[in-house]
């Protein structure tokens, strides 16, 4: 027996250096002309969605929160900054003392999102909140790419399960995020065990080619696979013939034998094959999973094809075709003196095709008699303070509270969440063809619509 | 002055659960039936390139070696492995102890490769070797796509500097393996703190829109990073009007200004308007930095416009359309007895349209007399030789011996490599129009050519 008393300590890596130059360069000015300690409320939302897209899924806010906690300079990061002339002796003074102190507002993780939707919103002095945008988009952007495709496939698979197995063609840590975002919005499983030992997605996995090609036949690879981890288990049956690989599974594991697994040709020919072939030597409740580049069109393809099991990689990870949400980090709001109680004014870029709203927003997503959304709702104003009523689901809460995190649900508690807001969209939103989002936030409009001030 | 005492240590963070779950029933099953101590030859490859290109970058060969090295299993891994039924007993056992103990040859970091180009190889144990595939295949898949598009964009830009600037359009420690790969074929500096602390990259960055939006006015903004930063500072000259924010600069920074940056609008237009308005005012040195959304056929399309440098980001850490390099790791050699000396067979996989070629394999690149590639000569045998005489340039090197490292060159040698490789591909090769590759390794043909055994 293997000695289980050690424990995993929580590696708390720093995230302080996954930053960019700019944000410390900025800081270093801002601290001699005294913005560093404005307040200021910078907020994170998408202009658009990818092409073709109707909805975005949040993703990665646990990560966020866990990333800022673990944001913390320390003195081999500080001397490295000073000595290639990053930042200068008060800067590096402020870096060495750095721990946020702020606020973070945020949709919840699982939660469906809009262009112009205020995913997330940092409140604090402008230094605090400057030097987070790195890190906070890029946990964003790709744990919410990631989730936004894996939700189509959800949508594409109607039911069947999902088990996501991209870790070998995304960077080795996109992957671990890349399995929890796609777990987060309904898949099944991941093949990546760091993601299981970490967030404790269920794994899966079975064997590949390698194992069966390492045996000097398939039957001999078959039974010391069905030796080792019974009946049950999954044969990899096309490394040569698939019919001949069915009738050597069944040979080998008998009737009982738990599934199959077809990896090329035409999908769904060979399942439609494959089911039947089974079904004639008795092993009618073999499962039959398909695996394969697939993403939710190929998904979708196969509806009427015997599949038990669909799994998902390459396009999993790659976001089917949009690796990166695209959202930004942006200035909406600062004070002009000192101080948490200086007036805030609100700020906005006018450059060409990149203009947004001034101010912080507040969000709610008005939704019909049948529980379906209609609206989202996007209130411009300065002050946090009693939400509006009567303007639907409020869509932001409170994750972290004076730098205290607040919020950090179970992903099954991230999982029903989505699944909830999921239920909120309409058979248009679901469409897998490409499209437009129905829902589009339009702060300025709705802010004067109901008489808030910007 | 800050404390500079504290060095950081190399963390050593395990890398052994970034590893699929079948790798590791596989690895149980084996050690039943003996077939984990059997020999093995695994190659990584790509069978095709992504659509449309040419040729491809081998990178994260660096990173690699390293990952194999932290290759091991803590107490608290194999802990949740056995409570989980992932592993029984004896598999546990011999993951504590797992070490790498075999030899990977590889393609030189920054080389070009082509269609079954044999890019890694990993001699060892089959379960030695089993485990690695999805770390392997993570890296290289990861930084190699990369790499590729960095390649096409400092092509496109034609000896003038680039940028690397993704790190919020991709995860978190996939933009530090990005800001790795971009700089070894060429990008002159990152925006990623931590590629420069951990890797040596060059780092940049001056300031954001929010710097400008936080301060009351531009002029303000302005006068305060010079302050800071001196006047060959870069500024961002596009939140509110591009040729006040000229005007602006140029008063504030005086005609010895270092650099302006364009994130917005039609940026030829705009660099052109910015070079003679500049030139106007006096400030004939002062650079442009141009940004947003830049791949290399928008940086091509800039070749003729006033532009100094280009800074690329969303595009390049996608991989520009192709974010992973799609090889594949398989079994191509084994022993059916255990010990170093056991004759290996060649194996392959005969599934639609996944077919490979059975067998180790060496690589050569036969070079022309001006020294263009002519052909990716690829020799299938089994034990390892003196090299063919007369057949190229020789892609592959020893890069692990018995688990010992004995290739890992600093940057500034896979830079050097990478130039030197890529003088190789002729003018056809380096059109950016979509393509096909005008090598393609045959491991059949060439084989039986020279008349070497498979």
């Amino acid at each position: 027996m293997v000695t289980m008393t050690t424990t995993t300590p929580t590696v708390a890596t720093s995230t302080a250096m996954l930053t960019d130059h700019y944000e410390l360069t900025m800081l270093r000015a801002a601290l001699v002309d005294g913005t560093a300690h404005h307040r200021a409320v910078f907020e994170a939302f998408a202009r658009r969605l990818p092409q073709g897209r109707r909805y975005g899924v949040v993703a990665g806010l646990g990560r966020i929160v866990e990333a800022i906690e673990s944001f913390r300079f320390d003195a081999a990061h500080v001397a490295w900054l000073q000595d290639t002339g990053v930042v200068d002796e008060r800067t590096a003074g402020y870096l060495l003392d750095y721990r946020f102190t702020g606020d973070v507002d945020a949709y919840r993780e699982g939660e469906i999102y809009f262009p112009n939707s205020p995913v997330l919103t940092v409140t604090g002095t402008f230094a605090e909140c400057v030097v987070l945008e790195t890190l906070v988009l890029s946990i964003l952007n790709h744990d919410s790419a990631i989730a936004s495709a894996a939700a189509r496939m959800v949508t594409a698979a109607d039911g069947r399960p999902l088990l996501e197995m991209g870790s070998r063609r995304t960077h080795e840590d996109a992957a671990v995020a890349a399995a929890r975002a796609a777990y987060l919005v309904g898949f099944a499983a991941t093949s990546n065990l760091q993601a299981g030992f970490r967030y404790g997605v269920p794994t899966r996995g079975t064997a590949a080619h390698a194992f069966t090609l390492a045996h000097r036949s398939e039957a001999d690879a078959f039974a010391s696979q069905v030796a080792a981890l019974g009946t049950g288990t999954t044969l990899l049956v096309d490394t040569y013939d698939v019919p001949q690989g069915l009738r050597t599974a069944v040979g080998t594991a008998g009737t009982d034998l738990g599934g199959v697994r077809l990896d090329s040709g035409d999908l769904a020919d060979e399942a439609r094959r494959a089911r039947a072939l089974l079904d004639s030597l008795g092993a009618t409740s073999t499962r039959i999973a398909v695996t394969s580049d697939l993403d939710e069109h190929t998904i979708a393809a196969l509806a009427d094809a015997p599949v038990d099991l669909y799994g998902a990689g390459t396009r999993l990870v790659g976001g089917s075709g949009h690796p990166t949400a695209g959202m930004v980090y942006k200035l909406v709001a600062i004070a002009d003196a000192p101080g948490r109680d200086a007036p805030m004014r609100p700020v906005v870029k006018k450059a060409a095709g990149k203009g947004s709203v001034g101010g912080r927003k507040v969000a709610y997503r008005s939704l019909d008699h049948q529980g379906h959304a209609t609206r989202e709702v996007v209130v411009v104003r300065h002050l946090p303070g009693a939400p509006e009523s009567g303007l639907g689901r409020a869509l932001q809460v409170p994750v972290v509270r004076d730098g205290d995190v607040v919020h950090q649900p179970p992903l099954a508690a991230v999982r029903a969440h989505h699944r909830g807001a999921k239920a909120e969209l309409t058979a248009l939103d679901l469409d897998l063809a490409p499209g437009t989002p129905r829902l589009v936030a339009d702060p300025t409009a709705l802010g004067n619509l109901i008489g808030a001030t910007a």
